[in-house]
């Protein structure tokens, strides 16, 4: 672990406190000098690490991306059991969903930097060669395109992501309805790209 | 038609200006002097007719839920049907998703005036009790719980809504990969919520 007025220490608290600004705020609602603030650091520190507000909010999500990736596994053979991961990533850290859909928002997908590598993209790149992989080796239905199986079961596994008002406030009745939830959530899956039996 | 300069006619000039700043920029980022600008009105006009930006916000979004519910017009006895139709409306009007999607990120749901009532709430409210007189006729699968179905068929629908980024750029090849992708989300609700044959 670097000391705590080390650079690296230093960048580590300002990627810190800029998930939680931009999770809560969005692109344009953040702050830098709160974020500044916040990492007791100062506004000229913040952008002689990462140049530009939008340019730190890419890195964050890129490292998000990232996370996720590496916590929930796709397994091209099930479906369903990456699914239910998703939905469960996504139940524990709603701050982090929130994260990456304020991009979807508020950047143009037409006025991004060509030279910057759009990490929602590269890891999409990736998952779609082993889906269809996994078609080729008849492992998965071969009548989908790998791109209609990666965007519905996105959408699917993310469904309740963001939703807590439609659930009952009781904790114990909240567990409850959130277990049927994840449960429709896997069947669903189940139900349109079963794994090989 | 109201004359020009009646007040219904200031009313629905500044609910235009409104839908268009909310949908562009959001609800914090929204600027009232830009929407009474836009409408030819002043910023007291404004708050006259609509006492607070989160007030305006939440009346252009309840027109639009409302408008949406009229053009899509849920079947429960065709729910790939309604898909196809809720899939066509979001990609012939991205900016009226974004316009809701704000309210998703922005607005707390916990924090609610208890006195208004929450427009996306009272239409769900109509459809789960149509799926469930469905489900009672025997027209709908009674395996699943209604509001996961209304939930995942919403969250299949709109997969494409706002991911033209992930679409080819030339005319002729977009609308061809985009009839694609209307055929996958009616055939995954087909194979989700038959109709009953």
């Amino acid at each position: 672990m670097p000391p705590k007025t080390s650079p690296e220490a230093t960048r580590d608290r300002i990627l810190a406190a800029a998930r939680s600004e931009f999770a809560r705020y969005g692109i344009a609602g953040a702050r830098i000098d709160r974020i500044a603030k916040d990492a007791r650091t100062s506004k000229e520190r913040v952008y002689a690490y990462f140049t530009s507000k939008e340019a730190l909010y890419r890195h964050v999500t890129g490292q998000e991306l990232t996370a996720i990736v590496e916590a929930t596994a796709m397994d091209p053979a099930d479906l369903p059991g990456y699914a239910g991961r998703l939905h469960d990533y996504y139940a524990a850290h709603p701050e982090r969903y929130r994260l990456v859909q304020w991009g979807r928002l508020e950047l143009d997908p037409d006025n991004t930097d060509p030279g910057v590598e759009d990490p929602i993209r590269a890891t999409m790149a990736g998952k779609l060669e082993r889906l269809r992989q996994a078609q080729r080796d008849g492992m998965l239905d071969r009548s989908w395109d790998p791109i209609d199986i990666l965007v519905l079961l996105n959408q699917i596994a993310s469904a309740w992501a963001g939703q807590a008002a439609l659930a009952p406030d009781d904790p114990d009745a909240f567990d409850a309805f959130m277990r049927d939830r994840r449960a429709a959530v896997v069947a669903a899956v189940a139900r349109l790209f079963p794994a090989p039996s």
